[in-house]
């Protein structure tokens, strides 16, 4: 880690930090930010680190604000989920997470305006993986899946390991932060999972899994073939029910259907709630990337400083 | 107009109305919400007037704070819009008005947040009237266009006069609003309005014109055909460019254009940007309504809660 004082030019940093980086320490950096003259402390976690996550509820209880885009808090044990509330309560502090779904998207704060304006969300659908969602536009059975999962990875869709997305964890992380916002005490575990990484490929190096992973391109083409018999397009979903039904997988969707026509890596969200019963509200657009992350997470930072004064 | 100490259940407020209402007085009414052992006053303007809007800059530089689906002051004299800014920096105050374009739609606060954050915006199209969406998603040609437009005002889907939405002014103004925020100075007669309101109708009782609208099928059915003669759709959009370039009116659409597939009244917001450059961020759902605008009102009314320090 590298601190400063009172801060450096972005166009050094590195520079700097090569010559005075120091072992991370977070005592040391939270000693080093909140200082006395200083009105207030905010702490912008961009790590995907479940430690840093397990910090949070003892950051807002001190009264320290936290911005973040990692999923980990709000996806992970519900007690810890909910001492983060009554830490932040307590401590009169704020904890904003937008970016935690669909990046820049205005996702988390849309559901937050409707269930704090009286609103009953009766369902969220959603194609909240922008890799997923690419893998299953291109997939046309001109290509095998295998194919097109080892193109995706070359031109940097997926992550270094495509099983990270393929196994649908992520999607159901997002789902579970989206249902605990609507109320539900929902655990990563109640999200039914279709996983899309063969039982047999789940240990192994990403080589291995690449190698293998042709084995089950019949499979998948039978479930492209079978959708296509009915009329029907593949996509991975998330959905989720005011009663707690959560779920996550491969679903048949009409040609017609608004999810079957998104583009190429596209995250999208329909909200069908008792005021948007006949038409849900939509948001839909690039759900994932370093710039449209940032400028969620600078969007919180900003909505951050209006709830403590400042004029914008 | 109707004031109470401390207030009224909503169950009743009619009957209180109707034995203690008194002439409205905005000058009396103020007095009265203004009082001392109250820290925050906010008015929360649910009208069309432009008097109203016109005292604005007024209560905003005096310290209290505006709410307001209402259009006419973001759309009218720019002037006045910039004043507006001025008298809300000096006073402190906030003005909030995300229900003016798409009603509860999250379109305002996600243009704003583009914008605070760095983003620039390229262009903005949408389809922002709910009446003419109607009104072009129905039209096929097998009833004719003033058919559908008496068949709508039955249902209650246009105002009144049809004209006030045929003339496409709603939809200026909601472009010129989006013009501004992000930072364009532009007036509403800036922008380019198509009016589908025949010259000859547009004086006359509303009678009148829906007896003469029929004279004007033709017209209307010639551009539905030379549209599908290029296997194109009609529909009425608002533009909105990064150079100022403003306008309203018909435009013809492929029919896989995300505009094209709209449900009934949809609105439909799209922002291209730097950083949502490949595929735009989209907004989309009903966006007329007194459900959902009391629903975007009551979101901004909260928000302001939380800038002056509520915990919520």
């Amino acid at each position: 880690m590298l601190l400063a004082e009172p801060g450096m030019t972005p166009a050094s940093w590195r520079e700097h930090y090569e010559r005075s980086g120091t072992p991370t320490d977070i005592e040391r950096f939270l000693e080093h930010v909140r200082v006395d003259y200083l009105p207030h402390t905010v702490l912008v976690d961009c790590t995907a680190s479940a430690a840093i996550a397990a910090r949070y509820a003892d950051w807002l209880a001190a009264g320290i604000h936290v911005v973040t885009p990692n999923k980990r808090a709000n996806s992970g044990d519900l007690t810890y989920y909910r001492r983060l509330r009554e830490a932040r309560r307590a401590g009169g502090s704020h904890y904003l997470y937008e970016a935690t779904v669909g990046a820049g998207l205005p996702v988390v704060h849309t559901l937050r305006d409707l269930c704090e304006t009286g609103d009953e969300v009766v369902s969220i659908e959603g194609i909240l993986s922008g890799t997923l969602a690419y893998l299953f536009n291109v997939y046309d059975g001109n290509s095998s899946f295998s194919e097109i999962v080892g193109a995706a990875r070359q031109r940097g869709y997926t992550e270094p390991d495509p099983r990270d997305d393929l196994s649908g964890t992520d999607v159901a992380r997002k789902i579970t932060i989206l249902g605990r916002e609507m109320g539900l005490g929902l655990e990563l575990a109640d999200v039914k999972v279709e996983s899309l990484v063969p039982a047999e490929l789940r240990g192994g190096s990403i080589e291995d899994f690449m190698q293998q992973l042709p084995r089950f391109d019949s499979m998948m083409r039978g479930r492209l073939d079978s959708a296509r018999a009915r009329g029907k397009v593949l996509r991975y979903i998330g959905r989720l029910t005011a009663a707690g039904e959560a779920s996550v997988g491969l679903a048949e969707l009409a040609q017609s259907d608004a999810f079957a026509n998104i583009a190429l890596t596209d995250n999208v969200v329909r909200f069908a709630t008792r005021r948007y019963c006949e038409n849900p509200l939509i948001v839909q657009g690039p759900g994932a990337g370093p710039e449209v992350t940032a400028g969620g997470v600078f969007a919180d930072l900003l909505r951050l400083a209006a709830y403590l004064g400042a004029r914008l």
